[in-house]
């Protein structure tokens, strides 16, 4: 059966994002359909104006509308230690931990496996960085995956050039994780990292 | 820490959502900025085009973009059964399964249990449709819940009126279902509705 064409459409449009399937697309879909008007439009200029205002901080890679970003002009952090994630997302999730050092995003989605290389990613700002001598300590917090260690090594290499520690997040059992069903690599790492008590 | 302020709005605006919770309005937006400005314009066109040429058909209830809808249209279409149903998206799923008769959607968001009201039901069309005369059977594909139950209740006093068969979608085992797990109701209306082998 035929949907009616500007429906069919939005369902095109909606499954193309992520974890929004057929089901859950159509269910949208019929929910925008049912939404006053004012509110439809709400959505819809959401999309365009974040869209359009919020890019990339140019000191740090964070997702910002005001150039350079808030994190970035705020002088409490501590700017002896640099942060150093792939996405900005990760630094929604870092910040969360009450983490107040500063970042460098790498904003690539690097699949080392496919066609993205390392020599594409503008990394002048973080080299920029280091060259500023007020870095003592850069984390990498890099996804504990393949492209996580060529990234590590990688960033590692660069770094070492400079006098900063070098250190990456801690591989380990997730809190509130569960032993049995823990995969061999991370049992390994916990063991590898076990703490004293 | 804040987010800058548009993407903060978006994912305020994506958690109204239904199915879309705080980590996935944060995913969606954030993919969301990542698109080509020409898609993310595309989106938000189709959340707006949709809202404004999709209606509910005048003679059905059925959403269309052109009155009458491409069902009530059909001329193949078997007009002595009428499907009644509580929303488009139950047509779309009975659609599905091959049935060819003609439709009466409600178009109702109708809790009981809340302010909606049955007098609210714009139902002019469906008592002009069993008048016609052309109606030889009304079946209610409603929810098996309770509003389902109070409306079908109400629904076939005015079918009674006509010289009509009225029927109801069977009350059952999911096909694929487990015994062991179906409620008891559900159990109860298999036993009462088993069929002679």
């Amino acid at each position: 059966m035929r949907l009616a064409v500007p429906l069919e459409n939005l369902i095109d449009q909606l499954i193309k994002l992520p974890t929004i399937g057929p089901k859950t697309a159509q269910r949208l879909a019929l929910y925008i359909l049912k939404l006053p008007e004012e509110e439809s439009r709400q959505l819809a200029e959401a999309i365009i104006t974040a869209r359009e205002k919020v890019f990339p901080c140019s000191a740090c890679g964070y997702l910002t509308d005001v150039d350079p970003c808030s994190i970035c002009r705020d002088e409490k952090r501590d700017g002896s230690i640099l942060c150093v994630a792939e996405e900005a997302s990760d630094i929604i999730a870092i910040e969360r931990t009450g983490f107040r050092g500063r970042y460098f995003v790498l904003n690539k989605d690097f699949h080392l496996m496919g066609d993205n290389r390392l020599e594409d990613l503008n990394l002048k700002p973080f080299v920029n960085k280091l060259a500023s001598g007020e870095i003592k300590e850069v984390v990498l917090a890099l996804n504990p995956d393949i492209d996580g260690e060529v990234m590590a090594r990688f960033l590692t290499g660069i770094a070492r050039q400079h006098d900063v520690k070098i250190s990456r997040l801690a591989h380990g059992l997730p809190v509130g994780g569960d032993i049995e069903f823990a995969d061999e690599i991370t049992l390994r790492k916990a063991l590898e990292g076990r703490k004293e008590l």
